[in-house]
C-alpha cells in the first residue's frame, strides 16, 4: 500500500478569489512523483477552530499531512495555535527559531515577530542544518508557510524523507467517443481490480479525443493491464501509447 | 449575511498530479464577484462513497454547493449516483436529457452514453432554454462536468441566479515588515470586528512588501475601517491605496 497524504491549504485569500493556490498543485506533483498517494486537498479560511478540526481529521485519516499558510506575525496567522489545539497541546517557543529571528530582525524585534518562533508542544524541527528556518512538524503534520517560493525551497530540502516506491503511469491516446469503450474499461477493471484507470475526454484536439491512464506501483501489473486493454480496444481508435 | 458556498472538485486526475484544477479558481472568482462567500474547496477522488459523504456534509453546511467532475459515460463517472446516495434517493433518466443525447449520438447510441441522461430522483434542470444540455441540480447542489470549457459555458448561463450584494474590497500596499504593524491591525479589528482583513507579505517586489485587504458588504464600513487604519499606519510605509 502506498503512503497516503492530505493537503490543507489555509487561505482566506484563496477562498475569496484574490490569490490562486499554487501550493497544492506543486505539492501534489512532488508527492505523486515520490510515490505518495494524495487523497484529499482542502482549502479552508484562516479560522483557528476550522483549522484545528480539519488537522485532527486529516492526521487521523492520512499517513502524512501538509499544511500551507497561516504562519506569520499577524492576526490571521493562526495555524500554529490551531495545530496545537488539534492535538490538545500548548504552544512553546523554540530556542533555535528564536535565535534565527533575533539574528534576522536585530534589536528592534517585535513581540509579533517573535511569534514566528512558536511551535506546538511536542513538535520538532525538520530540515535542521539544511534550512536556515526549518520546517515545524507535529506527529504526522508538516507545517509550511503560504508563500509559494518558500514552500518550494523548504519542501525541496526535506522531500527525500517521503520517498516511496514510485507509481508507474502509462497513457493511451484514443480517437473515439468515451461511450464506445466503456465495456472495454470495465473488462480491464474486472481483470485488474487494483489498477488505477482514468478516462478523460479531450475537447478540440485534432489528434485524440480521449486519454486513458493506467497506474499502479507494480510495473508488471500495469504492463499486463495495458496489453489486455490494447487487445480489446478497436485498433483504429488507438492513436499512440506513452 | 452573505450566502455561503462549498466547492467539491471530484477528480482523481487532480489528486494524482496529472491535471491542475482550473475549475475551483474559476468558480471561486465568479462566486466572489457575485457576492457569494466560498467557505471550503475540497478535491476528492472518483469514489462514490467519499463523494456521497462530502456532498451530504457540504449540502448541510453551505447554502450552495457546486461539484465538478465525475459526470460522463465511463466507470469513473460516479457523481450522479453518489449525489443520489447522499440524499438517499434513486437515479432516474430525464426525458429531455435523453432526447438531447439521442439526437447527438443518433441510432448507434450506447447504454453508457445514455447514462448521461440520468439524474438523482427529485433533481431538476437549471438553465433549460439557455443551455442545450442544462445543469442538473438537486436541492442546493449544482452538478457540473470536469472539463473547464464546459464548466465556464454552463456557469455563465446560470450565474445571475446566484447574485447577491457584492463585497467591497480596498487594498493598501505597504513597504514595511508585517511584524511592525500587527498592533495597528489588531486595533482595526477591535474597532471593526466584522471587517475581513487580510495581510499578505510579498517577496521580491521593489515597490511594496505587504498588501493589506479590507472587505465587507457595506461600503461605509470598509471606508471607515480604511480611514481608521490609515490614521494609524506609519505614513512613510504607505505606498498606495486601491
Amino acid at each position: 500500500m502506498a503512503k497516503t497524504a492530505g493537503i490543507l491549504i489555509i487561505g482566506s485569500e484563496v477562498l475569496s478569489g484574490k490569490v490562486v493556490d499554487q501550493n497544492s498543485p506543486y505539492l501534489v506533483g512532488e508527492l505523486r512523483a515520490l510515490g505518495v498517494d494524495v487523497q484529499r486537498i482542502t482549502t479552508i479560511p484562516d479560522d483557528a477552530e476550522i483549522i484545528a478540526q480539519d488537522v485532527r481529521t486529516f492526521a487521523e485519516q492520512y499517513d502524512l499531512v501538509f499544511t500551507t499558510g497561516g504562519v506569520g506575525p499577524t492576526h490571521d496567522d493562526v495555524t500554529i495555535a490551531a495545530v496545537a489545539q488539534a492535538f490538545g497541546c500548548g504552544v512553546v517557543r523554540h530556542p533555535l527559531l528564536e535565535d534565527v529571528l533575533r539574528r534576522h530582525y536585530g534589536e528592534g524585534i517585535t513581540a509579533a515577530q517573535l511569534r514566528m518562533a512558536e511551535m506546538p508542544e511536542g513538535g520538532r524541527l525538520v530540515g535542521e542544518g539544511d534550512l536556515s528556518f526549518p520546517v515545524v512538524a507535529v506527529r504526522n503534520v508538516y507545517i509550511f508557510p503560504g508563500i509559494p517560493e518558500i514552500v518550494r525551497r523548504k519542501f525541496e530540502r526535506i522531500r527525500e524523507q517521503f520517498r516511496e516506491q514510485p507509481f508507474i503511469l502509462r497513457r493511451v491516446f484514443l480517437c473515439c467517443d468515451e461511450g464506445q469503450i466503456t465495456d472495454d474499461l470495465h473488462a480491464v477493471l474486472d481483470r485488474f481490480p487494483d489498477l488505477q484507470l482514468g478516462s478523460y475526454p479531450i475537447l478540440n484536439n485534432p489528434e485524440h479525443s480521449v486519454i486513458l491512464t493506467l497506474e499502479s506501483k507494480s510495473p508488471e501489473y500495469v504492463e499486463h493491464a495495458l496489453r489486455f486493454l490494447l487487445d480489446r480496444l478497436p485498433p483504429p481508435s488507438i492513436v499512440r501509447i506513452e
